[in-house]
């Protein structure tokens, strides 16, 4: 895995809650954050999908916490593509405490892709062919490194 | 005031924060909730107004707080419009404690209107006279109600 | 299922995303705001089981995305206890259009109790007998309803 | 002023709201995570404050909007002490779009210091005279700056 696929989120006071740990929901962001950016980093900018007119709905997300983080700590998001079929896009994600690498949580989100004016499902391989390639490779990328 | 012009928000326990309270920004959400709330009661629904294609984007806010609330409290959000002269509107608003009365917060928040298409600012009196009449109503009321 | 196990939650503008629809993040707060209320109708208030000093972290979250919910709409939060073993809690969700009962999204949730000084595990039904004996009861009561 | 007073935030999909643009709410929370990572960068750090048992509340807040911030910008949050009294702490924030230079919206807060335990308000400079003779500098340099 290359240092392209991690994001560093520092924790913010307004993410905690009452328990003292950061909310367990903030880490639905993180991993929104995580994909934004790794994917930017490749090559693959949301922002730029979207002026297109194609959108990318979350279809579900799962998430297993493993270890409280708190305020003062960094967190760091490694985010791989599982799966591109051009119609369906999975990731996966490791969230680690900087520094020591400790575990905080692992989750996974799956997307479509939809056109923004019909709302109907689209391929993105037809529409962004440039796009579909890189994460077409990173999926590789991704296998060939788990094997 | 008429209970008309109260919204009750039950403290969740994602809107904590480490301190064991609300976090203040959520303070800024709540008036958002409570101005929504209040207009739609009286007649006046946000959504309807943005399917007419105006938007009401937030000019300034401020907030003063005066005591934290806590995961279990309810809090009473009384909302006044304070000024409205068709190009912009003044919002204040007075959180206490259900059941005591005690002050939690007193804020403002000013908005304009806009076109969505050409994001230029207009005046709501010349295109949705109903509901301005409604806000001019309900900006005397309030004066009427302090003298 | 009786109206006791209903929520109901009114879309609010900050939890809408430019995509013109609830973010998919707040699903997961809407989870944890039906099981809180719905718990709370049925007699076991986590405000108070907190202030006995116990915790209740959750150990895994997932939602299935089906229909966007959108700012003016209502969504009905049902929520069921699918399972409870005195250490292990774990929620049902089934989250739905007001009025229409359009199923917006199904999620579950898993938690497990803490001594907050501690943080260690602990079995409910040691600590708060009389709140561990009504999940059992809304437990088996969801286990019947499906049957 | 240095480099070191500005905070830089890229703009999270999840900060959006249907209109299109960050949502006014998230530039509260842009603020404090500012205030809480210049002040880390000048040897102030909050989650050490808190670690000796004193909390920072916040007693106001402002903002005046100027321009909205887009999913896909970056964000310089510049932050400046405005006033230090032991007692009493004012921040001042102006939040430019990244490259241009465009101001985005500029803000105030105001904070105080109060014991953990008690909940009393404490002079800072009595318990952590490091961090308040820190603080005190940095308000003069600010000053100095202006003038």
């Amino acid at each position: 895995m290359s240092q392209n696929d991690i994001c560093l989120h520092r924790v913010q006071y307004y993410e905690t809650d009452r328990m003292g740990i950061v909310h367990h929901s903030n880490y639905i962001r993180w991993m929104e954050e995580g994909r934004t950016e790794v994917m930017r980093l490749r090559g693959v900018d949301y922002a730029r999908i979207e002026a297109t007119g194609i959108l990318m709905p979350v279809v579900s997300v799962s998430c297993d916490y493993k270890h409280p983080a708190r305020f003062g700590d960094a967190a760091e998001i490694e985010v791989k593509i599982e799966r591109f079929t051009g119609v369906r896009l999975e990731f996966r994600y490791r969230i680690c405490l900087q520094g020591t690498g400790l575990l905080l949580a692992e989750g996974k989100s799956v997307h479509c892709f939809i056109d923004e004016q019909t709302r109907k499902p689209l391929n993105l391989s037809k529409r962004l062919p440039l796009e579909s390639r890189t994460m077409f490779l990173l999926a590789e990328e991704a296998k060939g490194a788990e094997e």
